[in-house]
């Protein structure tokens, strides 16, 4: 069975492949043959994996984990051929790392002078961003009907956050409405940046950039060097695609008034609000208008909060509380449910709600109360899950932080953030990796600790640190 | 009751002000005027306070810990008076940081020129940390025979740990043995740094500071003037004191095999040995001989990881593997149930277990382990009890990394190393806070958060945490 889903997989993944063809037909170049060459060796490897056969059709949350894991893989080093084959990015370990950090939306790159890419490698680029946004399994099943009933463990196994709910009782018509509300805002988002007067190759590129909160950007001074309005409509949409799609879901439906009253909306937008405020007050020395002060404090708190990464400004200079509270986001992140990475924030308010238990617990030995949400109880599971999550990522931080540290001679900043912007898929951290940096100049050991983290903090950790437990690999 | 038992704390702490008394009757030394007039001062106060009647004399567990906090708060703020008033200190709030960072054995220093210093004061910023370093109000218990039968409470809320046993049914018994092997432990350190050439007042003061795990020094210089031999007895009996004292009651007892099964103190020897081997390797190039590195490796990963903060070298010139070693066992520290802080190594290991069996649950979904620890398996609420920690300790580390960079113009190492190096009770930090700097150049509003980190590193922090919930207030 994982076999077989592998299969449709590469399948799905030589079409995509075409997509770079037609581009590279458009601006006729030459590096559009490499895609090709790989598309059909996807399509050919796909199909031979579909042909075994199979008992068991049952997908179970087990399967449903190793199977997405397998799939990103597999998806990033097809992805990454291209690029060898067309020695746009010679090295194999950077291509790999620049498709990884594509594919999970990271959005750190490796690359020095973007400018000098050609057309179909960065549509290819921003394209992973776009279908690794909402995840490429989830796209599969909106698409075609599959076996089995148990979609659910893949599309939970896929999408972020603690509580994905099915909007609907069909996995495939939920994958469905959310591909949907995903395109209608990616369509949105280039259609204002066209009227904004951005060339039609740079709008469809950033909206994918945007749409999956990636960060790749097509020029090699990112979005600095387009206009401010430019930048808000940016900002504007990257906030929208960090919010929960169950907002949207609400909005469409009878129940308007209920998408204004998830909590975790709420406190997603009240933290962008504070933060920008903090930060607009703490730089507004730097700009010579406090204008030019709100305007880069929002586009740096929209792309990071939400895990995109893009940069207006150099935020590598501004004082260390704004780098202090840009960190902060980091680990906070967007919503669950959305397209953006970190911790979730959904995830911290269950976090902060547990403590304020815990304290009134205290103060109150006998009174036992639940951890409510948006009216609700979350079960004490879920409770509980929330912390083991919290202390599995910590300690994947801590050790990957070691062993970045023991790969380079730089600073404890550089190590820190490189792995901050990696796990929670920022894309640019401070320091050595900063905003007009790039990851090059790392080690080989670093790259793929590195690839790990970006994988693991798109998979929300288990499905990558299950492919390590040796037991898993015993029982099959 | 709270009032009664701070009168008694107040009466202990005017007979502990005696002793730096008497250090200045010996070296003939004006500022002993200081220490007697808080002294009679406290006397006075705390009978005042035992003469209110009480109805109630039985102590839950809430009480435990609002007492404890409390104490803990009036013990610095009158151990702060003296230095205020022989003007030795004369800011209030450098003397109050001082004298919590002793109490919680921190060590963090806000002096420049230790060697200025008088010998009283000196004396009883290092005795400050031996009696921290057990705690004040179990050396109390230990003492008097305190009415309610419910001092276990007190006990349990001022000892580090997740699981501070009973050693015996009778808590005043408990306290006792504890604090006979504490002060064995603290005889023999001085005795032995005699024999290696040490002069008296500094083999007292230091194995005061060593057995706290405390480190304040009484040079200008640290311990980096000491001898070699006299460095490795102090990296010795820090790392003895960081064990769990459980330890030594088995050795004491019928059952010297159990002592050395503990896993707590198995894996805290072997972090130091895997730690020490790691950046001996890593600082070999920097030292003549490799013995060196060795000595500097080893006294650094002790003095750190017991959370003591002696420093025999510059480590903040050290590579960046190397200090984010250090960085991470900050956070590890040492034993529960030892004078150290940190998270304590026990809660480490349960945070591994819960994560190990979370992903052993993914694995084998119908599997229900528990997690075990020593052969018997660790309750469900203990284990959600050290991953509530967990989140309450990185939300206490994000907000005060936060306000500190807030008010500091430095870099994101020092706000980062600072905080570690406070709210985990070690002392000196990396960069602007490192083993050579101090935080006398910290502004008011960043000594009052890392005031607030200190004590509630050291009380585990809910003590501190519950006096500033309004609910508390409200009730009585």
């Amino acid at each position: 069975m994982v076999f077989n889903v592998l299969g449709l997989v590469l399948q799905f993944q030589a079409v995509f492949l075409l997509l770079p063809c037609v581009v590279s037909g458009i601006y006729r170049e030459h590096e559009g043959f490499s895609f090709l060459i790989v598309a059909l060796a996807c399509a050919a490897a796909g199909t031979l994996l579909r042909r075994i056969k199979t008992q068991n059709k049952q997908i179970y949350a087990r399967e449903g984990l190793v199977i997405v894991a397998l799939a990103w893989i597999v998806l990033s080093f097809t992805g990454a051929v291209p690029f060898v084959l067309s020695r746009e990015i010679p090295s194999f370990t950077n291509a790999f790392f620049e498709t990884v950090s594509g594919f999970t939306t990271t959005g750190a790159s490796i690359l020095i002078e973007v400018d000098e890419m050609s057309k179909c490698c960065l549509f290819w680029r921003s394209f992973t961003h776009w279908v690794g946004g909402m995840g490429v399994i989830v796209f599969i099943v909106a698409i075609l009907p599959m076996t089995g009933g148990q979609n659910m463990h893949l599309i939970r196994a896929e999408s972020p956050g603690p509580s994905v709910g099915k909007l609907v009782p069909k996995a495939r018509e939920s994958a469905r409405i959310l591909y949907i509300i995903y395109l209608a805002l990616t369509v949105l988002q280039i259609l204002l940046l066209l009227a904004a007067g951005m060339p039609l190759f740079d709008a469809v590129t950033i909206a994918f950039g945007s749409a999956g909160t990636g960060g790749f950007a097509v020029r090699s001074s990112g979005v600095a060097s387009y206009t401010p309005l430019m930048q808000m409509i940016i900002a504007l949409f990257v906030i929208l695609f960090g919010i929960n799609f169950n907002f949207y879901f609400y909005l469409r439906g009878k129940h308007k008034k209920d998408a204004f009253k998830i909590s975790e909306v709420r406190w997603y937008l009240t933290i962008i609000a504070a933060s920008v405020a903090i930060i607009t007050w703490n730089i507004r020395g730097l700009y010579q208008h406090i204008g030019d002060a709100l305007h880069h404090a929002l586009f740096q708190v929209a792309s990071i909060m939400t895990t995109t990464g893009f940069a207006s400004a150099d935020f590598n200079l501004w004082p260390v509380l704004s780098k202090s509270v840009l960190i902060l986001l980091m680990f906070i992140g967007a919503c669950a449910g959305s397209t953006g990475g970190g911790l979730k924030v959904s995830r911290v308010l269950i976090l902060f709600k547990s403590i304020r238990k815990e304290i009134e617990h205290i103060i109150h030995p006998r009174s036992v109360r639940a951890v409510m949400m948006d009216g609700r109880s979350v079960p004490q599971e879920m409770a509980d899950g929330v912390k083991t999550y919290l202390a599995t990522y910590a300690v994947l931080f801590a050790v990957s932080c070691v062993l970045v540290a023991g790969f380079e001679m730089t600073d404890f900043e550089t190590v820190f953030t490189s792995v901050a912007a990696t796990i929670n898929n920022i894309g640019p951290g401070i320091g050595g990796v900063g905003p007009m940096a790039n990851y090059a100049w790392l080690s080989l050991p670093s790259k793929w600790v590195l690839i790990f983290d970006m994988l693991a903090g798109r998979l929300e950790l288990y499905p990558m640190l299950i492919l390590l437990t040796p037991e898993l690999w015993r029982q099959k």
